[in-house]
């Protein structure tokens, strides 16, 4: 890639982002498409513009966004986001702390040893002069200089500990002040039992688990809630919802052609065969009535059953306090480990249910069968990425690709390719795999929706890491070189070293597209906007198809971590190689902690809350991708002959010591609840029966709740109805 | 060592063995041995012998022993005993097992196999032919008759397998049967912390630790003990206590004194000065009487003045009920790890009080600096173990000792020398280093003597292992093959299996040696006997000097568990290659667990009880020693140039998931105490004032208890009267 390229990847992605800015500034304030930048505020029945209006600056939002505090973050969207933003600043203050130090050392250093450089060792493969001066590939083997550049790998080393430690205290403290409102939760007041024993002595499941807890804990324990096999009543329930959408819907249709100038109406038909596409051709609403009438006996039935008869061997109990709830889910309470199971229990609504009765070996062999197809994903995706590495010159293009030649002849799309062709065949790819790695967490048999998605945080960083940092680094001399690997895996670092500098242009490049394009698209939801006035035009007919239409997502932790955690990663392995990309990285967080700003104020609605559980897992990484930073720039100092490389020794060992202290002191805190954190004292007594039922899956709850209370009651009292309540 | 060295070794042990036994036989039946051979029974305040006095059988102790069951055991000696004798019944089964499969399968074909080995491939390096034909040296290499030796191998492990799984089982259940005995135990009800934050806001350290816990347990928290600095208390109450033996013993001699013809008596006397060797001569009783009195105040000022002023940043926390107690100590009591950390309280006899106040990190710090030291030990250790392998042949005691020649030349001490010289050399040079891994253990910051024995029972176990086992085996070919490991470390496995069939005589000696002669001592007890009766005749003068002569120890965990695994892993690890071993190994087992047995009965007073926290230490290593084994066996096929040697690698990794499994169903309990055990009814409700003065420190308690109740509560008032007490 030569500057131009560079200079035309820049400057059309600044381009790309201005009018996205301005689209959204202009899109935002048309009423119309209020519900998809401002979902959230609705949601939580608050106006769009809460007094901004008046200002018709289009960079109010980012007044918005700095104004708001950490509090107001917590209030509407939660500790996880909270936590993210911990994340986001982290990172922001750690590059601006290291590029304020490193910037005005290592520049004029590199700039000023110009003349010594040589061809084969610059960040661009010698066609790129102008940013190859700001770099070390510039400085002279074993050149004194280099001193500069092992101190500010110290010192980019001792600011992460110092942010990170901070930070770490900081969501101890989130977390800790979350988890000790005075609110009721109705997860603080519950554990879930896995891998009960099969009951013996002609015990029910039920009457088993009541008494195996109310010996243990006389005085706190409510109520037990046995799991089931709901398979069936979710088929019949989700039947029988479909029915009612149509008919929602069909009713509509018919209130709408009645305006149009037919005051009689043309009432809608449907077939009664597949899809509504075949079949006898028969009145729409009658038909659904009659099928909703036929349904609603039948999933009463279905539950009567299910209830009493599919119950399974994992149970949700219930404590009248918090300190026994928090305390229980850390006891051993069988003496065989691998029965009577018991953890934390997750919100209701995250709940993996299917994944609750799962045995313990079961879950086991699942996790290490997975882990190998993961091992499996992450080395065979190696040999497309190899091929993207390899299309990423032109000439290359053109050698394969013959026949393109006289479209890639001309100057225009030649520079637009060459800028952008590599990167954006890296994004498409890897747009393809979460959903995958999130599919395989959950079949691991975790029990709950926001584990999974660390699980498949973690699989997609350590993809993200071998395939797209290490992959294209090394993938440029990666056929050459591969076979010096095969015979010493330790060449590996050394390979990376010395193959860091010629990829430099390329993260560059990579790390701009991302945040002028990335943020621009998600700023200005074009995507979600098209869909939605598609959606609203042709397919809605009712409110509540238009509200689901419009209904936004949540952050998606486990795509968003691996993705800023990739860029920390890039950014932090060149800081000190080419510490040009510091300010890319900067501009890279500081945008997107406006965005997101912006974004879980008036788009998001999160769909769990974990109190910071997220943490751990993104502090390990972040001391992980310190490590492979700290060991390359001594692969990289060895390259450079530098004598007094082993001086960096120290660096990774001090990580592992610093990762250890901090998983001593913390770590275990964000895996259960304190019990000082949680005997606090609550704002008013609990409605252990409030809870109890928001954990009844909406499957199993009668529909007419007002109507009739009694039969309600009455079919749950097949679960759960303990005799303690008596 | 020919055949004669070994068949002297055996018979000599043999005759040592039975004299010792006759001497047991006649020594135990005087009167005024009894307090030798049945101190148990005595502090029991039982008869000795308990009706068996009739039968004159010198063989009465085995039916004794046969006849006791589990159930004795456990009431007279605790559930760590019973795990002990699970431990050598287990081992016992296995080899048992093995041998009746092996044997009578494997001898058959290493005799037939005769006229086909190699001078290089024997056992005894040719001299020692008898024994050699009955070992897998004999095989030809390649041979299709190793296939015998292949599955043999494989029946080895699947009996080790089957037998562990079910012992884990069983002294799993022993535990949990002890757990939830209805007796009062007051460790049940206690739990220590450590790490107290320094107290905030002019709390007192014990307004601080009762205030935190009775927020998080405000129905179940008892009262609190802060541990204090008791170092000078100590060294007055030692003086004290000291002064207090010698006024008794003055008085006894005075009193003997009468009686001898002299009815004035003569009254003793001593000197003032250092250990009543110099100074100022004056009367022993009055010098004594008045250093008592001047001692009494100065104990109960410097006690006041502990309790008020020393109180560390640790403390027992006393529940009135065992549930919470066992939850408390299995919980997260503070968001930050490093404070407040709770865990089981020991029993108040072996908490070692100095180690509570130490700090998280030190801990950690400690731990790790005493691994390096341990394995410095062990690695240094292993020169003179090369020493006494190259030593054990005449020949080279010869050479290296020219003046001993004419000595040596004797055909009778050349026998000798030449069976017992190096098995003596290294029992020796064994018996030297457990009591300096029991310091090192304690120096970790364990709180526990158990927990102490247990660490330095580990690291016995590895230093036996690398430094008899390995080092002896290697040891006769070290010198010559080191540099070859030095290349490649995989080369170790190979090595050995190379190495130990040259070995195997040494070690059919030794374990001989180990269960005639020390057995035989052990029975007999005619160190102990001896040193009682010197001290009887010219030392104790009182009662209390008697008893603590012949008060016996307890069973030494320590060495004597890393002693029997050394044995087992000897015999596991020759068992296909020399199946004559096994025999030998079920002898040591079958002795070892009869003699045993007597002694629990009759000598030992075990002085901790921890409900068989031994037993994963012991299972993890009996794996390992598996695990050893099956390698070795995999090396040593190979080295027997078997095609089909691959096929015991499944084995090893087998072991691994055994071990995992296990680790994982069964190895929790042992550390914590389920809830559904502790729940269990009490016999009585507990008087939680004795339980609380249970864990005083002797040297804080008043010595005069009867008298002035008072006193003694005001005294403790300072530590821990609690106000919930009010």
């Amino acid at each position: 890639m030569d500057f131009s390229s560079f200079l035309t990847s820049l400057g059309t992605s600044f381009l790309l982002f201005f009018v996205l800015m301005c689209l959204f500034t202009w899109l935002s304030r048309r009423p119309s498409n209020h519900v998809i930048y401002y979902p959230n505020r609705i949601l939580r029945g608050l106006d769009p513009y809460d007094g901004f209006r008046a200002t018709r600056n289009p960079f109010t939002w980012i007044r918005e966004a700095l104004a708001s505090t950490e509090a107001d973050v917590i209030r509407c969207s939660g500790v996880d986001t909270a936590v993210h933003f911990v994340f986001l600043t982290t990172v922001l203050a750690i590059l601006v702390l290291a590029g304020v130090i490193i910037l005005p050392i290592l520049l004029p250093i590199s700039i000023t040893a110009r003349g010594i450089v040589k061809v084969n060792d610059t960040t661009s493969e010698g066609t790129f002069d102008d940013l190859d001066k700001l770099s070390m590939g510039r400085i002279e083997e074993s050149s004194p200089r280099l001193w500069a550049y092992l101190l500010s790998t110290y010192w980019v080393s001792v600011v992460t500990y110092y942010l990170l430690w901070k930070a770490y205290k900081h969501v101890a403290d989130l977390r800790a002040e979350a988890l000790m409102s005075p609110e009721v939760k109705c997860e603080q007041f519950a554990v879930v039992v896995r891998d009960i024993p099969p009951p013996t002595g002609g015990q029910t499941r039920k009457e088993q688990v009541d008494s195996y807890f109310k010996a243990i804990y006389p005085d706190t324990f409510y109520r037990s809630m046995i799991v089931t096999d709901n398979g069936k009543v979710i088929k019949i329930y989700e039947e029988l919802e479909g029915y009612k959408k149509k008919l929602a819907r069909a009713e509509a249709i018919y209130a709408s052609s009645k305006k149009g100038g037919n005051p009689e109406g043309i009432r809608p038909t449907t077939k009664t065969g597949w899809l509504g596409l075949i079949g006898k051709k028969v009145d729409a609403i009658e038909h659904y009535d009659a099928k909703i009438k036929e349904l609603i006996p039948k999933l009463e039935a279905e539950r009567k059953l299910t209830l009493k008869d599919k119950q399974q061997c994992a149970a949700i109990i219930f404590f009248n306090n918090r300190t026994t709830a928090a305390a229980a889910s850390q006891s051993l309470h069988d003496t065989m480990v691998d029965t009577w199971t018991v953890l934390d229990a997750p919100e209701p609504r995250q709940i993996i249910w299917t994944n609750l009765p799962k045995h313990f070996y079961q879950r086991q062999i699942r996790q290490y069968v997975i882990y190998f197809i993961v091992f499996l994903t992450i080395f065979f995706y190696m040999i497309p990425i190899g091929f993207v590495s390899a299309f990423t010159t032109l000439e290359n293009l053109k050698k394969l690709l013959p026949f393109l030649k006289p479209i890639l002849d001309q100057q225009i799309i030649r520079t637009v390719l060459g800028a952008y062709l590599p990167q954006l065949a890296l994004l498409l790819f890897l747009a393809l795999l979460p959903k995958f790695l999130l599919f395989l967490s959950k079949a691991e048999g975790i029990p709950s929706e926001s584990h999974a998605q660390r699980a498949a945080s973690g699989k997609y960083f350590y993809f993200s890491i071998l395939n797209v940092f290490i992959g294209v680094t090394i993938g440029s001399t990666l056929f050459s070189t591969l076979k010096e690997v095969e015979k010493d895996p330790n060449m590996l670092f050394t390979l990376l070293a010395q193959s860091l500098p010629g990829s430099a242009t390329f993260f560059l490049t990579f790390v701009a597209l991302k945040f002028f394009v990335g943020y621009g698209l998600e700023l200005s939801r074009i995507v979600p906007l098209i869909i939605f006035h598609i959606k609203k035009k042709y397919i809605c007919k009712t409110e509540a198809e238009l509200k689901e239409a419009w209904t936004p997502g949540d952050l998606g932790y486990a795509t968003r971590v691996p993705g800023d955690l990739l860029i920390f990663t890039v950014v932090l392995c060149y800081s000190v190689i080419a510490p040009l990309i510091i300010p890319f990285g900067v501009v890279y967080f500081g945008l997107g902690w406006l965005v997101l700003r912006n974004q879980v104020f008036k788009v998001y609605a999160p769909s769990y809350e974990t109190y910071g559980k997220m943490w751990p897992h993104i502090y390990t990484r972040i001391v992980a991708s310190l490590i492979l930073y700290q060991i390359t720039m001594l692969g990289y100092f060895g390259v450079k002959k530098f004598y007094y490389a082993p001086i960096l020794i120290p660096l990774p060992i001090t990580s592992l010591l610093f990762a250890f202290i901090c998983d001593k002191k913390f770590y275990r805190f964000f895996q259960t609840t304190a019990l000082e954190v949680a005997c606090r004292e609550l704002k008013e007594i609990p409605n252990m029966e409030v809870i109890f039922r928001s954990y009844v899956p909406l499957c199993l709850r009668s529909d007419s709740e007002k109507a009739d209370e009694d039969q309600f009651e009455d079919a749950l009292s097949h679960v759960s109805r303990s005799s303690s309540m008596a």
